[in-house]
């Protein structure tokens, strides 16, 4: 009975979660900080905003000086963005700007547009008067602490570190942040049929795709990765390569990531090396990337991925990146919307199947054929399209789950 | 009047079309290209697959040997992945795995599973035979340019070139490609009131975080960014730290964008120093993010966003980022959802709101108020709510348009 999607998701997450719980800490600038993950419970040095400041350009008044009819006041010392203001005498005005600190004593601004005149005298007519209509305590006044009170929790432990939330480390004056250091993955390619790009093709043979797409899904994933360079399909080979990159201790990978040679046919490199480790190989309800190998080989943790390009990317998108956003915060998952089909389609039953397609304005239209192989069609696609092991048929403008990529 | 959230969008898009078309390009090896946009017009140097090989394991056979009942035929030498098999004599079958080579003269595969008996022979046993049910032409056979044919176009010149896109190209034999230089923005945040993060806090200033919020934002969006530092509240200080820095030929930058100084208070430090230069300040029909800048200083595009961190943050992915998808290639367009409101809220009339929520399983909460001074609010934020200027009230259920973060 092969094993369902949610049920290998979870196994694999599973796998991962004590390679992410041992991994340290690393301190770096902000801007390094992007992508990374909060290693700490972050609570806010100081109160946001730092002190009451007004919300609009205007004039900082006691209310209280203002009744129902309005009131001329004596216009004040004008109060910059970043200057620390004297207090506002009773009877008082002060010219105040956007985000510039409110004089002790003012609880209320009212904005330029309201105030007779309707500009600011010059700073030299020390006796300018202003007639002010009457105005509601804390009006455009932006409180201490309205955005977040110091010591408050600012950000969580295990929360990913993007724009927004580097600028409010930036907003509290940090400078550095505390991150979990990335995972490591030792990603090896397998295949006697499998050449590097850049070399002379000869017959029989195909270039290697699979490191290069795997390598920058993990990298856009947050992973640290190394790459192997391609085993060929002897056992002892595929071994050797995987315990030199395991001695470099400079180095140390928290998981391996192979790709070919886990299903059942007669020459099936990863299945046979990993003969007397506990690694399982099993089968998932999903097509492509049906066969899956999942354990530790020498105490680090093994995922064994199918060797077509569209197996490899569909088990790392429906496996890998969300165990990894599940155990170590980072990457966020991703997008999910429901759209309409382009045209009819049919699915094999019992088989979650994952198709490629390209969406626009609210409508998905598949990107090749179901066949693994299809990486220029892969290229095209926006979106993996998810359908149901127990849905068969889907007519032109019936809804799907598109996963955004 | 305030122009339209699409007219100014637009209208940046026309004044980065230029700088952008002026842009070089860059040769990078696959894993430096993520992210970046193809320069040019990619033929495919060898057609995928390169050979017609088998996706399945099983027999490679003539389809004409197998009449309606089913044939016996001798066992050939088997062909591996990886090897350039012999013709196949008539009345053979080839042991075949998946991916490898069809062998001249067969046009069909018999899986192993349909094959009696059902197991390959050994190598070693010459005399094998094996019984074969009829197959039609072409059968489990991935022919040669199915996926994309010698000299077809790969990728089009403007490509964003993501993991799937890097992977066909290493599929294609590529090892590097040719691909367009980076915009660089010279970004600088003004305001007397400004101190950098990890320096002493004194009274009425604030932390600079639209900086950082920019910095990060411009280069998740694939943008090389050049920092000035804060320059303060006189115009003549932002003049110089711009001349300064547009003098720097070795890094020449391709657009200006400054935060604060843009509205209509006493001391706009940037509409102060663009007096004489063709820079118009104008008012999108938006909240927060109103106030906005656009034009050229001494021949370098400029863009002038507001001052508070929300304000710049919905700048960027409102204007700058869609128009820099439009006319460079990168980023990619945000994913655009329709999800409902966790609870009622209001808008004020004629301006288009930009609210910051959290999405949930299709449902959109808020997250703080609409004043644009809350960074930590935007912080546990993943999505902008788009409320339309013609929208007044929306009722706890109703849909909503969301951009995710």
């Amino acid at each position: 009975m092969p094993r369902s999607v949610a049920a290998h998701r979870q196994a694999v997450a599973e796998l991962l979660t004590a390679a992410a719980a041992r991994k340290g800490t690393l301190r770096l600038p902000l801007m390094d900080a992007l992508g990374r993950v909060l290693a700490v419970d972050l609570h806010a040095p100081l109160s946001l905003p730092p002190f009451a400041n007004s919300q609009m350009d205007g004039f900082a008044v006691r209310s209280a000086d203002i009744p129902d009819g309005g009131a001329r006041l004596r216009v004040a010392a004008p109060v910059p963005a970043g200057a620390a203001p004297e207090a506002l005498k009773a009877g008082h005005a002060a010219p105040i700007m956007t985000g510039a600190m409110m004089p002790e004593g003012a609880d209320a601004v009212v904005p330029i547009e309201k105030a007779t005149p309707g500009t600011f005298p010059a700073p030299t007519d020390v006796d300018a008067e202003v007639e002010l209509p009457t105005v509601e305590p804390g009006t455009y006044v932006r409180d201490c602490g309205s955005d977040i009170e110091k010591g408050a929790l600012a950000l969580a432990s295990g929360t990913l570190l993007g724009p927004s939330q580097l600028g409010l480390l930036a907003a509290l004056g940090l400078g550095e942040v505390e991150t979990r250091q990335p995972l490591r993955v030792l990603l090896v390619t397998t295949g006697d049929e499998v050449l590097e790009p850049g070399t002379e093709l000869t017959a029989g043979k195909i270039y290697d795709s699979n490191g290069t797409l795997l390598e920058a899904s993990m990298r856009q994933a947050g992973l640290d990765v190394v790459r192997t360079g391609i085993s060929g399909d002897q056992p002892g080979d595929l071994l050797a390569v995987l315990r030199q990159h395991l001695r470099n201790t400079e180095k140390p990978v928290d998981v391996i990531v192979s790709t070919g040679g886990v299903s059942k046919g007669a020459y099936e490199v990863v299945r046979l090396a990993m003969t007397g480790h506990p690694v399982e190989f099993l089968h998932v309800a999903m097509q492509p990337g049906g066969p899956q190998g999942l354990g530790t080989f020498e105490g680090t943790p093994f995922v064994g991925f199918p060797g077509n390009p569209v197996s490899c990317l569909v088990s790392f998108e429906m496996f890998l990146r969300p165990a990894l956003s599940q155990v170590a915060g980072t990457p966020s998952p991703r997008p999910v919307l429901r759209v309409r089909l382009a045209a009819d389609l049919t699915s094999p039953e019992g088989k979650h199947q994952v198709r490629r397609g390209t969406v626009v304005d609210g409508v998905v239209r598949m990107e090749g054929g179901a066949g693994s192989h299809l990486v220029h069609a892969l290229a095209r696609a926006n979106a993996l399209v998810q359908i149901p092991g127990d849905v068969t048929e889907l007519a032109e403008g019936d809804e799907v789950e598109v996963w955004m990529l």
